[in-house]
This record gives C-alpha cells, structure tokens and sequence, in this order.
C-alpha cells in the first residue's frame, strides 16, 4: 500500500546554516514517524541535509534528479528517479509528496511552493521570513501553515493527511 | 531563423478587468513589433486575451497547453503545442519565450516567474503589487524589472534581446 | 485558428541519402499547401532536411527542442519551442502534429510512432522496410499507413486531417 | 545510498494470461534479489501483476504513475511517483530503471524499448515474438537481449548491473 511521503524542497545551494540544520532534524524526523522522505535527489544544500537526517534514522528517501543519470544523486538516496526533465521535475516533487515542506527559499523552492498550492497539496513554510508568508498568503490560498521548528512541522503533518 | 518570442503569462481564472486590458494591449503592441507572442493556449484570462490582442493586429501565436489535446484552446492561438504535461508546461513557456512579462499573479504565473528567473530569463512585471515586487527582489535575482504599462513593457523589450 | 500542423520525424544521425531527400522535398510539399512543418527542431538529419525543404518553400516551421537552449537549433526553423525535457519531447512532437510522418527510422522515431499511435495520431510511414511496416501493423493500429514517395505523403494527408 | 531499480513494462490492457504470470514471477523473483521493482504503477495489467509479485515477497515497488493524482495506482506500490505526464512518463521509467525487462507488448512498451535502447540502458524482451525480436534487433542497438522464462530474466542481470 501506498506510504505517506513527506517533500522537502529548498535551495541546493546558497542554503543558510539554520537551514541545513534544520532539513537534517526533519529528515530525521519523518524518518521516526516511518514516512517516505522525497527530495530533489541532489547531493548539495537542502537536500543533501534532508536525506542525510533520514538516512541516520534509518528511513526510506527518494530522490527525483532532473538530469538524464544520477549524476550528483545524495549518498544518502535509497531510490532515485531519474527525469531527464530540468526544473519541470520540481511539479514532479510536489505531485509525489502528500504534504510539502519549504526548508528555505530558492527559486526552485518558490516554484515548488506555487505549484504545490495550486494542486491544492498542503505546504508547510519552515522558519520562513514573513515577507514570504504574506506574498504566498495573498494569493489567496488555503492550506498554507509558517511555523518556526521541525518539531511542529512533524506535529503538523498529521493533521493534514 | 528563429523568430523573436515574448511570452505573456497571467491567470487563466480570476483575472482583473486591468490584466485583460493590459494583455490584450500587449498582444497588440508585440504583435505590431513583429515578435511572436506565446501564452499557455487557453481560451481564458490573460492568455485569450493577449492572444486576442495579437490576432487582432495580425501577429503568430503560440499556445503551449497543459493538456493531451486542442480542448480549451483559444480560438486566437494560431500554433498549439500540446504538451500533456499540466503545470510541468510552465517550464516550456518560460524556457521558449525570449523575455517572460507576467501580467497578473496566479499561482501558476508565480512558479512561471520562479522558473523563468532560475533559469537567467529576462521577466517584466507589469502592475504587480509592491509586495510582489519585493517578493521576487528578495531573491537576488538581476533580470527583474517592474514596470506599469504595456508601453513600457515594448519599450523596455529591446535592451532584453 | 489553429494551423495544421505536420510532423517530420526521423534520426538526427545516420540519416539515409534517400530519407535527406525525400524529407527535403516533404518539407516543400507541406509549406507549398500552406502547413505547419514541425520536427525536433535539430540541425542534422532528417529534421534538418525536412526544415531546409519548408524553409525554400517559405513555408513556417515549429522545431521542439530537447535542450534547456536552443543549442542545435536549425537556422531553417522559426519558432522553436525549448522544453528542457530529453527524449520525453518526443511525446510532444507528437501530439502537437495533426499527422506524423515518419522519414526513416532511428530509436527516436520508433518512441514517435509508438506514441502517436497510443493516441491515436495518424502515421505515415515513408520508405519503410517491410519488417517495420510489419511490426507496427502487428500491435493491432488502426491509423498506420506505408507510403513510397513524398508526394504520396501529401496525397493522403487530406484524408487524415 | 542507490538501490538497485528493475523495470517491468508491458501492456495495461489486452495482456496476455502467459505476460501476466511471467509479470507475477518476475516480481517475486526481482523482489527475492533486494531489488526494487519499479512500473508504470497501474491496478491493470503487467504493471499489477509485477507489483502483486513483488510484495508477496516482501520486496519494494515503486510506481510511476501518468496522471496528476493516485487514481488507479496497484495496492501492491509501495512508492507513488506522480508526473502529470502522460505518456511522457515512460521515458521516466526506463532512465530510472538499471535494467529493463519488457514483458508482452503494447504501444507503450515499444516505446519503452526504444527510449530505454536510445538511453544505453540495457533491455530484456521476455517470451516476445521473433517479429518483435528481429525489429528492434535491425536498429542497431547492443544491449538488447531475449529470453524466455522469468528466471532466465534474473540470471541475466547481474551481468547487466
């Protein structure tokens, strides 16, 4: 049967230090819960601290790469999709998870969020600042939720499946 | 040799009587230039009424719809590219257009935005909020560039090229 | 309103003498009824040939690229439409072709015809061998036609639009 | 890190009742190897019957599904990948498979083959025609191999990893 999985998108590089750690706490986290972590399958920034967490708790990650091979693929990815689809693998990630967390603030993650939001997938905004709450709110949308700390995002999750 | 294309993006839904009138000026003026104009194809919003606009003015439009047939297409779109790929089209509409200008903010429009900067295209935001403005700014991007009429979106083309 | 569009599919390398030819003088025939031509959109091979031979006969020609650019591009298309998604586009040359002409046959073109079929897409089969012929016919298709020359080409295209 | 990803393809509909027991065996035997069984992630066909195989043995499956939610997913897939696609999607599969066996024969499938053949991955036609054998066979390709029985399959690919 189908497992419950968790997205966790954010920028591959330029992430801030309060952001990796961050993606590595929830990566650890939902792999306590026994959730699938999904990221964008790279081995760099948000990604890479996603699904090293998960990987230290023993949980299940997958990783949805938008090249043609698994070049740049995280250790840390136990099943990788491989597109061959740039960026237009990101409505992929989002599709593929059944919430969607944004552990910073790329332009890969913006595209992320809007797209999560216009099929109606709960998403999750982790630490983000409130110019980016108010501009996601303001487009009128109903399962947007800012929190501060892994643990609520994880506290959360449930609520939403 | 390849034709000049200027892709105009905007909310197929909820689309305010100034976005229509502001798209279908563009549509006009574009096609007046002689570029081609490039929508998302539907018969709605923004997109029908710029491809209306350059129709009007007897301009090539360019629809890139998200569905696996014709259905929706605006009567004005003179090639249908059809992608059977829902929102992942978005990253064709941004990536086939020269310069990006969003005339409206939908949550497509916004992921169109995101993707178009990530990928170093040039994007114009025509009567955007200040919040919206700022949003993107936030994001340390160069190409971005607001301005409040179609005019100025024709005059400003030509340094983008 | 919507152009029709035809659609030259065939290897970017290891193109025949005789499909350069015959895809030369399909691109001809098709601008000369007043069609759209589209192809891959690549500088060699058939797509190339078939572009070149719309091109002298001023015809308009869509070229859907591959890339995330338009590296490659052939200088004989005028709309290139730039999807960033690999060998997937090819299900977008397809459905965004009232008729697909298969000009020889690589791997490529052999994912084409498969995948207009599924959607019931009308085929064209030029100078095929009899084992493709026969292959294809074998999957139960209802659309399939083998055809010898160009000209018969364009003679059945008006029965399939 | 990476596990290793086996591909069954073969026919939603019309397949035969010897695919859909050759499709069972190959589960169960992909899933007694440690391998991931991966599909187009349907309740119908080929793709059912592999999954079914797969989680009688406790193995692990991975479905890549072509609409933009769950609907119609096997309860024998652990993994949903939901792409929005179509049948764009099967280029998804077979860069996402390290081998891909092809078990009967639709449209789809032949597409499969082809993109796989086209992408140097290596391809195992299981119980197919001569016709079937001979026709993919003539396009030049080196990583095509036939066999007959779903164990052949499993003793074969370790010389393909």
């Amino acid at each position: 049967m189908k497992k419950t999985i968790i997205g966790v998108m954010g920028p591959a590089l330029d992430s801030t230090p309060d952001d990796l750690e961050n993606a590595y706490q929830l990566g650890e986290l939902i792999a306590q819960k026994g959730w699938v972590l999904l990221t964008g399958g790279y081995n760099q920034g948000v990604m890479e601290a996603a699904s090293q967490g998960a990987r230290q708790a023993q949980g299940l990650t997958v990783g949805i790469l938008p090249g043609n091979d698994k070049t740049g693929l995280s250790e840390a990815v136990d099943i990788a999709i491989i597109t061959q689809m740039g960026s237009a693998r990101n409505n992929i990630n989002v599709l593929s998870s059944d919430v969607v967390v944004a552990c910073g603030l790329g332009l890969g993650t913006v595209s992320e969020i809007a797209l999560a939001l216009k099929s109606h997938k709960p998403v999750i905004l982790l630490n983000h600042s409130p110019l980016s709450f108010e501009f996601f709110q303001s487009l009128g949308v109903s399962q947007l939720f800012a929190v501060s700390t892994p643990q609520e995002v994880i506290d959360l999750i449930p609520n939403l499946l």
